[in-house]
């Protein structure tokens, strides 16, 4: 028996059918993705029409590189963050266990266990011994935003390394801070390192399906190999080599006035922070539970956790009119 | 080791580097995709910027279950059939072994023999035995074209099943010739019958990335969990969803007035058919390596076979240009 899929953000359409409402009305802020997405570049005609070709992907990885600031390699295309998690347990030594800093995203736990790996939900990186062939740091963590510095997951690296085990940093939600990534570090001189990077969150395309994987060429081989050629979809290594090249900083300021806006909002609610990253804020709340059902009323959706009934994820608000209503329906909460 | 990469079709920017001229004016025939794109219909922008939701998806599966015709089960939408390849092995019992009738797509034994599974390339089903778990027969076959009825595969599958194992139908090309597919027999109460489908080829949008698995159930699960949530993108999702559901008798007559002419202008030539489908056309020539030569040298990519070098596969021409393009650079051989 494999352990059930996660419930994951976005499941706006469960929420309309349940608590009424066109899913297109809804305020959907149950996931950590840029609520307003950059424009979809021209795509050109070939790469619908053929097999994305060397040259295609060449292209993409030279501006990922640049993006990414990673002089030591050209980062790997894959179909999301999440068809890469999909071959973790390759890359596992054989009676090797993992280690997941933890909480974090579900699935990497939830991988590894079913394909045999046992894994150790640790609280800490002191927890992490030589007993693990694989570390999986997100950094910034989702969903409390804990954050280690380059100079800790090094000398972390330098541990699990030693080992001949190799620690994994997820930046899926790196792209805000782009100063304290660990991406730039890794290369073939560092063959017990590995980054995962995604494209969607921060330029709001999750529907594109594209992340980046910067690390040692032979894992990356061993990545491209389980992947197999044409991954990666003409439009989407098209639209990233475009939009990677472009200047970010109105994105990034665009982010950062509605994380703020957000922030007000649910300090106005006098709600208090657990944390969060550049996307979204964690909320800690006695009725966290009687607060997402609340909002649901209200046809606004947040993500509320299994595993700790007294968070919930709030992403960001894509505008004015949205902190407006936010408020209004936090106002109306009487838990 | 693992065995290298296989050289594909569509190597146009490496054969203009080697033989000049821009890559976009060569005439590529190096492919079985359709050469004249359906245009692609409008994207909504949630496509783009959500993940791609459960809703979506169903949407995408409806729509391909009446496209090929499969009551009895909901085709699942993978991104590419090359993404499925790479999970095979995982379907194939400990000990069993692959017989992957042959010649064909190289990429079933390369993945299945990197796996360590044993692959007996067999050139006939009367080859098949109780000792193959997995047996791979793509149908029509690219690229000789060889095709067997329904029939005769569901006798061969009555035999792989008796003994546990899977037959994989790889109907790639099937989608010129759909009375005669066997997807629609797909299902639970066949539990050793798995069919692959192609969006891409017909369609003549393979950068996308789509294909369709029929099957048992168990198997469809099999491979989503293998693959993992989100696998395909929400534009391909979206495109195929409209494009499925449109008529597609104006596609069928295009194809097939293209494979006319380009028949005529091989015929012309003097050339002996080998074989082909209603998306390109085998050539057996005494020099086949010189006529890809001369070609490349013309401009125009044709696809050569390394284990058959008397054989060379056309792609369809798209237009009364490219045929007389052709004609001419045939008329001009001298081998």
């Amino acid at each position: 028996m494999t352990a059930p899929p996660i419930v994951h953000g976005g499941g706006i359409a469960a929420a309309a059918a349940r608590f009424g409402g066109k899913p297109e009305d809804w305020l959907d802020l149950s996931t950590g993705i840029n609520p307003n997405p950059v424009a979809v570049p021209e795509i050109d005609a070939a790469a619908w029409h053929r097999l994305p070709d060397r040259h295609r992907q060449d292209a993409a990885r030279a501006t990922a590189a640049r993006y990414y600031r990673t002089p030591h390699v050209l980062p790997l295309p894959v179909p999301g963050t999440q068809s890469v998690i999909q071959l973790l347990p390759r890359l596992v030594p054989a009676g090797r266990r993992a280690a997941v800093l933890s909480p974090t995203y579900g699935e990497y736990a939830r991988v590894l266990s079913n394909a045999g790996i046992a894994v150790d939900r640790v609280d800490g990186l002191d927890a992490v011994t030589e007993a693990h062939g694989l570390v999986v740091v997100v950094n910034p963590n989702n969903p409390d935003g804990r954050f280690f510095p380059r100079e800790t997951l090094l000398d972390l690296h330098r541990r699990v390394e030693a080992s001949g085990g190799i620690l994994l940093v997820d930046e899926a939600f790196g792209d805000m801070r782009p100063d304290d990534c660990i991406a730039p570090l890794a290369g073939d001189d560092r063959p017990g390192l590995l980054v995962f990077r995604s494209f969607g969150k921060f330029f709001g395309l999750a529907g594109l399906r594209l992340g980046f994987v910067a690390g040692p060429s032979a894992v990356l081989e061993t990545l491209a190999d389980g992947l197999g050629p044409w991954a990666v979809s003409g439009p989407a290594l098209t639209i990233a080599a475009t939009l990677m090249a472009s200047d970010t900083t109105p994105i990034r300021h665009a982010i950062q006035q509605r994380k703020a806006a957000l922030d007000r909002v649910l300090a106005g609610a006098g709600l208090v922070s657990a944390g969060g990253t550049g996307l979204f804020s964690l909320v800690e709340h006695a009725s966290a539970v009687d607060l997402h059902l609340h909002l649901c009323r209200h046809h606004i959706l947040v993500r509320p956790f299994d595993y700790h009934p007294r968070w919930l994820r709030f992403g960001l608000t894509p505008d004015g009119t949205s902190d407006t209503r936010l408020a209004a329906a936090l106002r109306d909460f009487a838990g």
